[in-house]
């Protein structure tokens, strides 16, 4: 922040309640997402949005977070009860409290989960929780085209299968995460699920799955049952950035996400992977396919300009044409400052309502000025 | 609306798009919710909520409407992708777009959804949508308390069942309703069950459920499988408003609702009870108690200001009860006028805050003047 102070809240990391009986908690924006769940283990409940990160649960709420079990819990915007915030004024106010639901008023918590910081600071969250499943299994399927297994992860969610995590890496990061992480998948475009459940539900969701996926396809879908297994492969998914950067001596990781509907995704990951084929850049697809959210990272060299504007022409492409097919442009990891230009493409006139309540909330632009919108 | 207009929407009729591959829909806002299933039936896809009422698709945006499914697939915030809005300056946005999650920016569907008309005029939404599950199975059970029931019903919900409804009749719901519906049920508090899923989740559903209500002292579970068991079983939910009115002639309804954190819930049931046993209005209970949330309803005779002062009362202390065990004034119906006057009570200065996104937004006051806050 130019000129400013930043805030640091990670002192703030205190646990303040949690109730099995509701499915609900208390913390401090401070606490992270492994803090959380490490304490919760021994109660047989999970918080389960998992950007992969260790994010604090602060961050998650002001960006909106989501990742890998979004498709069957959905992002911090459904599991958010409550949010305490300190606004611009100095005012403290709580956002709503601990029911499921309520129609009393507008909607405070959802204008500030994904608001980035530019309307005030959390300082307290009330999250939803979910019990442990009964059984937890995993597994892993190759396809010969990215399309097949897009369209395999299109058919899984239309009929309603409740599957928790349906994941899409692409060769070249299988590649590199075989190189990375020590394992030695086969370098094809590959899907990895998870699934959630009593154990006959489980079972009933892996045929299921099993079925389609051949149908599309697939080929050696092997299962992961054991916890170190499941951690392993789930690990090396979490590591997928750094997998792609460690590719190139020096190079920094440079992401970008786009969101569809699911009918465009494959097509979208398509164009995307064409203009990859023509990059100097090392670069990897990797997404959250169930939801239509997919993401690039590239390697690049933060001194090479001409590298950096390759990546950022690939970029624009990419959104734009996720834009123009319904989408948008962030599915899970915000504005910022690199997306602000595309706001306008993707919203309308109705970035003009954004910046009026920022200017209604925060009239001297004090909350991370030249995020979200333009100052 | 005194000395102003009101805008009639129900010409606004259209179903405009409906896809089956991406489950989402765009429909101008006086498409009624019935209007819309009869349209999707023939291609195996519901829109899964149902507050009873053939309400517009608009109205129940405006009111952040919820009912009997929402146990399972959520209320109006989880299932309105965007809206199509006209401010109060005549210009007109687009809240948002297809794609199932998004980062970019502040969440003006949400804040849109639940305003009840004070900060612009639907005109278009797209909503989510669901395939119609491959079985449907409904049960009904008896309870010797209120008590028990919801117990059952929290059990329920705690082991994560992946229920569509759980219903609670209590005893004089259901004497109105034998008398209005021409049923023969037994007249004791009841749970009313919905089950969705293959024909092998539902039966294991099913299974866990008798178990758990067998455990809490459920008696009678019943099974109503044909469909024509199942629409009389909800059509008599449904009608329950109008059982309870009937049960004395010239009768008006007048109803609140409230909802608790789950662990709440026995306690609040029990205590507003306690309140009807001692009021001279006939009344029933009846709830979404999965969600933490229920109603009363009361057949008031409008004449009778002493009446009307009864039933406000006990509105006032069940109201005043579920705000003080974190809970909210109401949990469906909306704020209107009548909830006003607890808004301080439950959100403190974060009505402050309501109230300055409504002066900025409308700041001539001309969209629904004295709804959801004082003038
Ligand atoms: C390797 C990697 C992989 C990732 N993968 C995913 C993914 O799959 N899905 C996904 O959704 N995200 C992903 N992310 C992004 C991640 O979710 C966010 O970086 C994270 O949520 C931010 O939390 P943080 O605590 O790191 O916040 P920070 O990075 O510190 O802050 C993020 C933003 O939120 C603001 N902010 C932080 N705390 C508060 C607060 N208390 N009050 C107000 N504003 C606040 C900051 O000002 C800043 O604008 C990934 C990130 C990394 C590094
Ligand atoms: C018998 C009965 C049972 C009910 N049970 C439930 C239940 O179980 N769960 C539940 O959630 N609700 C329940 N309701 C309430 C019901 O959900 C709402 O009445 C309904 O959603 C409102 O829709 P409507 O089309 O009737 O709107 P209206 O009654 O016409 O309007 C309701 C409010 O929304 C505003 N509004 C309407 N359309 C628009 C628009 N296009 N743009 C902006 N503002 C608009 C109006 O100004 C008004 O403030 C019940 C109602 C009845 C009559």
């Amino acid at each position: 922040m130019r000129g400013g102070v930043s805030i640091d809240l990670s002192q703030m990391s205190q646990i303040i309640r949690v109730s099995a009986e509701d499915l609900d908690c208390t913390v401090q924006a401070g606490v992270t997402r492994e803090q959380l769940n490490a304490h919760l283990r021994d109660q047989g409940l999970f918080f389960p949005i998992d950007p992969g990160a260790n994010a604090s649960i602060g961050g998650m709420a002001a960006t909106r977070a989501s990742g890998t079990n979004a498709v069957r819990y959905g992002t911090m915007r459904e599991n958010v009860l409550s949010l305490t915030v300190v606004l611009p004024t100095g005012q403290i106010i709580r956002t709503g409290g601990r029911a499921r639901k309520s129609s009393a008023g507008y909607d405070l918590t959802r204008l500030f989960v994904g608001s980035e910081g530019t309307l005030g600071i959390i300082t307290e969250v009330i999250l939803r929780l979910q019990g442990v499943p009964e059984t937890i299994s995993a597994a892993l399927c190759s396809f010969e085209s990215v399309e097949q297994a897009v369209k395999a992860a299109i058919a899984i969610v239309q009929l309603a299968i409740p599957i928790s995590r349906i994941e899409l890496l692409d060769r070249g990061l299988i590649a590199a995460s075989n190189a990375y992480s020590g394992l030695s998948l086969k370098i094809e475009d590959t899907l990895a699920f998870e699934f959630h459940g009593s154990p006959a539900s489980a079972q009933e969701q892996v045929e299921l799955v099993a079925e389609i996926v051949k149908d599309h396809g697939g080929k050696d879908f092997e299962w992961a049952n054991a916890p170190e297994e499941r951690n392993r492969l789930w690990k090396a998914r979490h590591n997928a950035f750094y997998a792609v950067v460690s590719q190139r001596p020096n190079a920094k990781g440079w992401s970008s996400d786009v969101c569809v509907p699911v009918s465009e995704l494959s097509g979208c990951i398509l164009r995307t992977r064409a203009l990859l084929q023509e990059c100097s850049v090392p670069a990897a697809i990797l997404g959250h396919v169930g939801d239509g959210n997919y993401h690039v990272v590239f390697a690049v060299d933060p001194e090479n300009t001409a590298e950096l504007t390759e990546v950022a022409a690939i970029n624009e492409a990419m959104v734009e044409h996720a834009i123009s097919v319904g989408g948008t442009s962030t599915g899970e990891h915000g504005v910022g400052t690199g997306k602000i230009g595309y706001l306008r493409q993707e919203h309308g006139d109705a970035v003009e309502l954004m910046a009026l309540l920022k200017q209604a909330i925060d009239p001297q632009g004090i909350m991370n000025p030249g995020k979200i919108l333009p100052v």
